[in-house]
């Protein structure tokens, strides 16, 4: 089975992004930019949701679409075509889709974004680790990295080491809902 | 100047309580004992929101008031008189009263309990220090431990560590309003 990671940078209070989407917080780094060294190759499928997506293209990033042969699938329950072709539209069921997907050989699977498409994958129980960069700042408001998926998700921490900057960056296996 | 360090045990996704004031989750190890055991000693006062004195009489903890010369404050806006002989209510401003609080000779000043009185004393930029016992658990309800404050609030990693249970403990200083 592939591993779903979910994952990104957030504020102390648990934000990946600030009001409006801003993320002029983020601290890079020569730790995050080896993190990422290693982190890429292990994956060669991305997911996100169509917010994400809106954000990611805006920013000339188009969630790596077509480089290096990582695959991105966009979901979104009210486009009717694919935003652009370096990207495949997906407006079934994510849950059942991600599952499928989970069998499929392949690398492993990142979940870029936060707010409503990840918790829609938390709450299908599809996620297989969750993996923040923690900043050291309080943001106050944004997009939240977690909501409420209706139920408890235990966690087991891998690891936690101190990066630079006063980042934290900390990677959990999910536990299983039984 | 006195020190005023708010923290305490949160969730990843950031409750310092789940529905109904529920600390099931916590994970007590010899690690948070000898943390405590540490910590307890800088501090002589305590200050709450009435929310959080509630659930702590409820427990028969009391803020540990009395115990050992720790003073504990109440802060509230209805109360007319203190809940406890133990404890001291406040009904003034929250921000004046601790700023003066902390010009007076003392230990430490710990902030228990999380949401709207956390929020009135960063609001007020009277936090110096903000520590989290990080449990592996998205609880997806509760009590946040941060509320927005209006404004962005910067820190400064002082110290991060794993300790026992997958419990992630992180020390920030708070970096003054400018």
């Amino acid at each position: 089975m592939r591993k779903v990671t979910y994952g990104g940078a957030c504020s102390l209070d648990g934000f990946i992004a600030g009001k409006e989407g801003s993320i002029d917080w983020l601290h890079f780094s020569p730790d995050v930019q080896k993190f990422m060294a290693e982190f890429w190759p292990t994956i060669d499928t991305i997911l996100m949701g169509r917010k994400t997506w809106d954000v990611s293209a805006a920013m000339g990033g188009g969630g790596a679409g077509g480089s290096g042969g990582m695959k991105t699938y966009v979901f979104s329950r009210t486009l009717k075509k694919s935003p652009s072709p370096d990207v495949e539209l997906v407006t079934t069921d994510a849950v059942a889709f991600v599952k499928d997907l989970k069998r499929q050989k392949g690398k492993g699977i990142c979940v870029m974004g936060g707010g409503d498409f990840a918790r829609s994958l938390f709450e299908g129980d599809v996620i297989d680790e969750v993996g923040l960069n923690i900043h050291p700042i309080l943001l106050g408001s944004g997009i939240p990295a977690f909501l409420d998926a209706g139920r408890r998700i235990a966690l087991e921490l891998e690891e936690s080491r101190t990066i630079h900057g006063g980042c934290v960056l900390v990677t959990y296996r999910v536990r299983r809902a039984k």
